[in-house]
């Protein structure tokens, strides 16, 4: 039985997304991409996110969402504005139903480079890779298709792909979070 | 010509609002209360914040939304935590088309109390009196109903409300936020 995942990667000005499928172990490419906020005010950009995933979950059907994670800049303004347009994304998904799962920067480079610290090349590189691409996808999207794989081999492992579970250690899980 | 404002004051656990009615220099009282978000994960947290803001809009068919800045916490992960709650309940205004305006807390103080450091409950108070209510609000109501009040008197300065043009000293403003 297939199952397919939305991955995303939010940002406050260019939020990647892909689309992965999951039929047994095999794990095929669907569709990537990079939703462009532009220059609106906080709410314009933040309905730009939220009506985009909504359009790419209506045409794509996903059975669940993955998200990366708030990455805890030095910066607090590029939190905060990170976390909201992750907020946009996440609301854009629960109103259609999806269970979302999060996993954190290290989580998704880890289980697609093998390695918690590589380089956005190193990812872009892996995903072409694993997903049998002609050539490297945009970083943004390569970021989403990412933490979808991440979903994926997560799921495998721990068994919960498509029962309607959240467990702990897809939802809630922190890997190495002290160790940033 | 009457103008209807609806406050929010954002938080993961608790969301208060509070709903004014403007007409020339008059602000009088409609509603207000607390949106809980319950003990689910981060999604249904956020969708529960959605969909309230979303049927508030559609009860009392405001014509803008005021809304509480991030107060930027000494603990980053409050910080994300509130900016996920306020974006949850700006995506439900932007997308029932209101405009959206934004104010710091010492705005919103300063406008109601008078003073930008005040207190819960020298706020609550001033809500109370102004709104000629019978008892004090609830602590994020008051909150929600400061930072409608905040949007009116402001507008009353700027001469912006109801004009459909979010001016930039009201949108973007920044009040003092240095002194924080």
């Amino acid at each position: 039985m297939s199952k397919i995942v939305i991955g995303i990667d939010p940002g406050s000005r260019f939020t990647g997304y892909g689309i992965v499928k999951m039929t047994g172990s095999d794990v095929t490419y669907i569709g990537s991409g990079c939703i462009k906020t532009g220059n609106g005010d906080l709410a314009s950009k933040l309905k730009v996110i939220f009506d985009a995933v909504l359009t790419l979950v209506e045409q794509y059907k996903p059975d669940c969402m993955a998200i990366e994670e708030t990455f805890l800049s030095k910066n607090v303004q590029s939190t905060v504005k990170l976390s909201e347009a992750r907020a946009a994304a996440i609301v854009a998904g629960a109103n259609q139903g999806l269970l979302v799962y999060e996993y954190t920067p290290m989580q998704i480079k880890q289980s697609v480079v093998g390695y918690g610290w590589a380089k956005k090349e190193q990812v872009q590189y892996m995903i072409k890779h694993i997903l049998h691409l002609s050539a490297n996808p945009q970083a943004d999207a390569a970021d989403a298709l990412a933490c979808a794989l991440c979903h994926c081999f997560t799921s495998k492992v721990t068994q919960t792909i498509g029962n309607g579970v959240a467990t702990q250690g897809a939802v809630h899980g922190r890997w190495q979070r002290d160790k940033k």
